[in-house]
């Protein structure tokens, strides 16, 4: 593995994956909202659910089970809610056309909910929730997975680290997020832990016994992740598993695929849920942004704890990384740089900032 | 304080909630309504917000801070949505009256959106959840109050501990739910703690400069409650404060009252939100709900840890104590004796099983 980083221009990344996915059969618009997902990922720092994820997604376009000309579909629906059956579309291509018809429901009807089915994997929620933020919406996102966290008094994974995400318009500043796992953490700090050769703490993971262990080797295959702050954690990923799948048709817990391995040929079934709240119905959106405003301000000049510089709303760090790379490019991480190196040699691309 | 436990009935139980009600001016179905709230909460073992907290609701009704003869309003409406006016009415009251809405315009709209302002403390968020699980919808409630909780970099109170909760319907089993405060722990357990004279875990509590504190004394005027999972809790907490209060009109954060502590002659204004999904709408009901017992048995019949003797849903542990409590009786704790004695002292009430 290549230990060092390379800084490359945001525009460089999505021509890249533009590339690589026109290559693979998307049409234009599809290959330019999937880019825009991952790379927007990317810059936000969270670079576990960006562009590194590409090549298996890219597998399973080849293998047929992400099919490329798929076009997501309303199957049922109210003026306050809709199901889309993704029909195996790219999980970004179905969950943007998801959120874009509850932000579009909730014009009308002042809030909306979307449910999917025949999805799959759709990178970071939080990508979705901010296209409500930008239409003046609160938004919300997310999606189950296949098993990979314990609950309380298992031992083996249970439920998927089922995602959910919020984004909350404001005034001044870029909207509030949250974007987040049912999880204690995500598997990708356990390799960091294993990189490292660091124990973890012990509300991260379980062994084979199901006890907590302070070994990061214990995952993925000899382990379980742990949810977060224990029952509350198990609680949101149930809601989630839920509102995602229990009432959209879509796979449930270990009926879901896992978009790394299962057969590539098989769709996976991972279902998901948006939901969109048109402010602007219910108060006048200036005023909203004004009280907005008004708690951004009151948190960030809260008293400081001893040796804290500032105290961040959610989502700040991530729109901070994002300006930095738009202004400075991009510094990708090894993990990514070796990911990517290994989807362009089978794709037979070179660009030159891969190559080095 | 006397630290021993007194069974009574649950019907004993309502009677005095219900004559305490009444001699402070409710009618009939307010006292029903505040009485079922709080009795039930206790039934399900969460005696932190049952009726011991009676006295301090009296206190406000007593002083004019809380309102008997008021009735709740909606003030503005659209198909899938409402804002209720408390008018200081019983947080109980408005609760109720504001998740019935929030059912009623989910059947046909599909789902419904309900804030409130000008409401009080509302006790526990669960019941109000379940109320929709009743009426086969999936049911959201949450709620904002005044500052208790820090944030990450803060090390006074920012937030309230906001709690939210959530039920589910079910076909052979009770509603799956889960009711929790956004911080690691409600304050109850840091009392236990003082009186045990036992350390806390580090994620708790931070001192009076911020830094992480073992020493349950720091609660609650010398530190600040920690939220759940670090950023997680904190995220939690300000959408739940968005839902609550800056989207309804209520008060924001310092501007909350304290339910137990600031003048009762004025009221708190604090914020909340009910969210109702009606299955139905979407899925045959029968269909989901063999989904959500196929879920259900799922986890049951997962392996189990070492020395886990069974694996509960969220809730199930609840309902386990409401069933003993309706048959058994419930067993009042010493703290919460202390408190109705205060009050039926101060109301000239002199129930049996509280004299002893």
């Amino acid at each position: 593995m290549n230990q060092t980083t390379t800084t490359i221009s945001v525009a460089e990344l999505e021509q890249f994956c533009l590339t690589v996915l026109r290559q693979c059969g998307l049409n234009e618009t599809d290959a330019r909202i999937t880019t825009d997902v991952l790379v927007t990922t990317d810059t936000f720092g969270v670079f576990t659910h960006g562009v590194k994820a590409l090549r298996y997604y890219v597998r399973r376009l080849r293998a047929g089970g992400l099919r490329a000309a798929a076009v997501p579909q309303v199957v049922m629906e109210g003026p306050a809610w809709a199901v889309v059956d993704g029909q195996s579309a790219m999980g970004m291509v179905t969950s943007v056309f998801a959120m874009n018809t509850a932000i579009h429901k909730a014009r009308t009807a002042g809030l909306a909910y979307v449910g999917v089915r025949n999805s799959c994997h759709f990178a970071a929620a939080g990508y979705y929730a901010n296209l409500a933020a930008k239409a003046d919406m609160i938004g919300m996102a997310m999606a189950n997975d296949c098993p990979g966290m314990t609950v309380p008094g298992a031992r083996k994974p249970v439920l998927g680290t089922n995602p959910i995400a919020f984004a909350i318009p404001t005034g001044k500043e870029h909207p509030v997020f949250l974007d987040i796992a049912s999880s204690a953490v995500a598997g990708g700090k356990l390799r960091v832990a294993q990189a490292q050769g660091k124990s973890i703490p012990s509300n991260w993971l379980v062994d084979t016994e199901g006890m907590p262990t302070t070994d990061p080797f214990a995952y993925p295959h000899a382990g379980a992740l742990l949810p977060f702050a224990g029952h509350k954690g198990y609680g949101f990923a149930v809601l989630i598993e839920t509102l995602s799948a229990l009432m959209t048709g879509a796979a449930v817990m270990a009926q879901v695929g896992s978009w790394m391995e299962t057969d590539p040929t098989q769709p996976t079934s991972h279902g998901a849920a948006f939901l969109a709240f048109n402010i602007g119905a219910i108060m006048p959106i200036a005023t909203f942004k004004q009280r907005m405003d008004k708690m951004i301000a009151d948190i960030h000049q809260a008293p400081k704890a001893k040796n804290a510089e500032r105290i961040y709303l959610p989502g700040e760090m991530e729109w901070e990384n994002r300006r930095k790379a738009l202004s400075q490019g991009l510094e990708l991480p090894a993990d990514v740089l070796d990911s990517l190196r290994i989807l362009a040699d089978d794709m037979g691309l070179k660009p030159a900032w891969l190559m080095n």
